[in-house]
């Protein structure tokens, strides 16, 4: 069917919408892909519509093609499979929770581990049924805090999510490299640039999981990598490399000196240097020690100190991630009140440890490794204090800042970091919800096996703004042929009745070819027709112009910018060859 | 791709699902089409998904083939359009309301005429873009008191809702003639069996509205028809046939009589029966004088009184359409306190309207008819009261019952009803919505144009039920070959090794045909496979089994059950033959 730009339901805005900031919100507004109806809420129109629907289309082919099977689960969904889960309290405020006329709690899914694992267990109860993968392709919802760049960061959004159910963890891995080769085959297909990253699992629960981010500077999602060695993860997932440990013998003694003053690394810093140690201190040779508190779910607050190097951060993210699922917050006034060996600036391993508090440090505080810290008291610090001699951490905690030239853990070479959209994710998740619901099969033996599940999401819209933040340039957006709205956008640039009557033949023989054609038949000048033609991204322009009256169409590229004439009577063979080739 | 049966998530169910009351309820649970997640809100597994889609495909083809255009707008809403139209408010109990976490109130979408007309408002501004019709096929939220019958009546389902927008009635009535014609279309793909009724437009406002009603005798509309003339109109909507008005000179004077203890029509007939009249009395010649409290919208309470021969009862459903958008109540007793002229039992139509209350009566009470009605005061009734003499009602209602039998108002014949489930409506909104919002273009004399709306739905997750409803028969499903999961369902039915490939040849054959194969290749005896095949519903079974050592494959109609016997060489391009005729 040929679409006529004379009919069709767009308008294209001149401006950049106000509320715009990156280039594939702008763009997808300006050409009249979607509008805004409530933050973070949009509607398709029809090129917007056409474009999802082709991404769609590439993650269901794909999906079909590793076996998994579509179904559709309801996005309004009743309060109690979460609440077993407790993900129904979890989810914070990101969940739209909402009452019926009975008062019945429901909510709008954000994603459905625990549904598919109750489908499963409704319809499966022999090993012979297994192993089963189950997607849809669905609208989810999430009350994000700041929505964001348009369809990018959406509080209703398109996903792909699928489910594999195995009968042990080999079968686990099994459908986790299935599901990462077929992301890989997606992305490839839609032209993105991504890395895979080593992620946590956040939320969700569960062990091994990857994220695949696009590459993009507007991305929200740092990651790091080595570029000897290729690899990726994550802030959140970085794992520190860890030097060798210090032989004890022949250390110098801890002493403990007066300080006064030096509530701060970088007093304390300026005291070391004048206080004539033998050698020059830095940030990096003090071990600040930060005080939190954390809640295992349903559990009581307390304390854990964690000392990290003097000159890095907490970086709250990777706190977070390590501490998952507890929560944790900052110490208040009342806290340090109600724990009076709490000696603010002067806090130290040893007072921390005697009074029954959990110590956990940087994975760099080797046995061995001698430190500045607090010595417990006000006006007191001490110097020397080494690892495995003086103190015993309770163990390590990732909680430190990834810097820049960090070395990998795999010491290959220096870490650099990168911003990344997230697209796509994938998790071993494990037991967590199989467990939560009992979903069981007969096993070979007679016994019952409990399941083991894997999740996998890809952002569907997400995929559209990312594509076209990828690829557009200054005149517009610029779509890979696997998605484009539409194969061809055949132009009338030129007023002669003849030269429109060939341009509506050439659109019908490229429709009767098979393939979409957008045919800009509009009463407008050649020049709004080409801005258009730019704004759009259509990747093939066939123009029926000042050259038809010499037998000549005009192919240009959307990519390369590249112009060819061909003669009228080659123009449809070539476009179709254009079009196969793309 | 061909489907294998042992490896496709499909448990069917030997017993019928608890809660199931129609047939079509419970042969999709138990052929493992959908499944309950919570009330009114069901999972489509992968035979009911097909099966949605299919519908899907069927209805936008056809929307496409009138010109409509595809969008999708949100179905979370925010509360300012729906405030702006009133709707917030009118929707009651049926609307799914939530807050965010900023405390903004949004809600689910019911159907979408809001944002439709904002969205023309957004992109167009001239006669020049008129006339447009868009659509979008989406999950729809209402909180139905009542969800019902599986996927017929749910509290998420899926629709085609659209909306065209003219420059003038003209052109509102050609949009609406293009679509009626599609929905026929439809239909007739769908092979629904549906009758076309005159509607009331209830709270969606405007004029002109048809119903397509599935002929069912579970359905929950009931409509009227007339055999003679092909009238036929759902009860709210039934148009009263006027009897002729009779010439006042000549009638009898009206005499008040004493009848204590008559406030029943039964008493009241007795009693007349027994007074000598000259005439034998039935409850049709009484006139019964009901009160209700009314209200517009925003405004205050309002008394109005009702008069409807005393054989009929009001239909409170033809009250409601005929009050709309008004709410009304009927009276308690502190309004009778409040009205003390209102004689409970004894109450006429002079007395109503010498007090102010307006006073609208049941169409047959023409000028010139005579009754036995109250005649406001205890134990007296008045006979003989003359319609267009002794009182003259401020109009007419239709609120009485309509009754098998009753003329048709054309004239032809006698009404008969039966019930019907709703497939599609389509109304001819006028200008409720553009008002509210202001939707104008520029006109092509240069003044504003006000742009005139309609809407028109089909309930595409419900016709998967009805199509279910009105096929199925005592075995299993029926589907139609434009919406069956499959094609053809290719049975192995025989051990032998040789068969097993000769069936699995025929599949490869099919699919190579461009046929969706069905392949049952489980380890099940045959009566487990061929029960399974009448109950899945697919429109072709081919079975190898026994006959496949003399080289015979057996071809089955799941409709009419007829098999024939084709020699394995034809067995091919029979059932393409088959298939492409169906």
């Amino acid at each position: 069917m040929i679409t006529r730009l004379s009919q069709l339901f767009l308008r294209t805005l001149r401006d950049d919408p106000a509320d715009a900031e990156v280039p594939s919100h702008k763009l997808l507004v300006r050409a009249g892909y979607v509008r805004r109806i409530a933050p973070g809420v949009y509607s398709w129109l029809p090129l917007g519509l056409k474009v999802l629907r082709q991404v769609e289309r590439v993650v269901r082919e794909e999906m079909d093609a590793i076996g998994a099977q579509e179904i559709i689960l309801p996005a309004l969904l009743p309060r109690e499979p979460y609440e077993t889960t407790n993900r129904w309290t979890e989810y914070g405020d990101s969940l739209f929770r909402l009452k019926d006329r009975k008062g019945a709690d429901l909510m709008l899914g954000p994603t459905h581990e625990e549904l598919f694992a109750l489908t499963v267990k409704g319809e499966y109860n022999s090993y012979k049924d297994l192993p089963v993968t189950l997607y849809q392709i669905q609208n989810k919802y999430r009350d994000e805090e700041r929505p964001r760049a348009g369809i990018l960061r959406g509080r209703e959004f398109v996903m792909k999510d699928s489910y594999s159910f195995d009968l042990d963890e080999d079968g686990l891995k099994k459908s986790y490299h299935a599901h990462r080769e077929a992301y890989q085959r997606i992305f490839a297909r839609l032209g993105v640039k991504y890395v895979i990253v080593a992620a946590t699992s956040g939320a969700m629960g569960g062990s091994a999981s990857e994220e695949f981010l696009a590459e993009s500077p507007i991305g929200e999602d740092t990651y790091v990598r080595c570029v000897e060695s290729g690899y990726a993860a994550n802030v959140e997932a970085v794992i520190t490399a860890v030097p060798d440990s210090i032989p004890l013998d022949g250390l110098p003694e801890s002493v403990v000196h007066s300080t006064p003053e030096t509530p701060t690394i970088a007093t304390l810093v300026d005291w070391a240097n004048g206080a004539e140690l033998g050698r020059t201190i830095t940030a990096a040779d003090t071990l600040k020690n930060i005080l939190v508190k954390t809640r295992t779910p349903g559990g009581e607050w307390e304390l854990l100190g964690i000392g990290i190097p003097g000159d890095r951060e907490v970086d709250d993210k990777r706190l977070g991630a390590a501490l998952e699922p507890a929560e944790f917050e900052l110490l208040g006034d009342a806290d340090f009140a109600a724990n009076p060996f709490l000696v603010k600036g002067y806090i130290g391993p040893k007072g921390l440890q005697a009074n029954g508090v959990r110590y956990l440090v940087d994975p760099r505080v080797v046995s061995g490794t001698a430190w500045i810290t607090g010595a417990d008291a006000p006006g007191k610090h001490v110097v020397d204090l080494v690892a495995g001699r003086d103190f015993t951490p309770d163990g390590t905690i990732e909680a430190a800042e990834v810097r820049d030239g960090d070395p990998s853990p795999d010491g290959r070479g220096p870490l650099v970091s990168a911003r990344g959209i997230e697209i796509g994710h994938i998790f071993q998740l494990g037991y967590k919800y199989t467990d939560a619901f009992a979903v069981d099969v007969l096993g070979e033996n007679g016994k019952p096996v409990r399941l083991v599940q894997g999740s996998y999401g890809v952002g569907i819209s997400r995929l559209v703004a990312v594509i076209a933040e990828q690829m557009h340039d200054d005149k517009g957006l610029r779509w890979p042929a696997e998605v484009s709205p539409f194969d061809v956008y055949v132009v009338i640039a030129n007023k002669d009745a003849e030269a429109r009557e060939g341009a509506e033949a050439l659109a019908t023989q490229l429709d009767h070819a098979g393939l979409s054609v957008l045919l800009d038949d509009r009463k407008a000048s050649p020049g709004v027709k080409f801005k258009d033609s730019e704004l759009l991204g259509i990747p093939l322009l066939a123009v029926v112009g000042r050259g038809w009256a010499e037998g000549k169409v005009e192919l240009k590229d959307r990519f390369t910018g590249e112009t060819t004439e061909v003669s009228k009577d080659d123009a449809v063979d070539t476009v179709i060859e254009k079009v196969r080739n793309s």
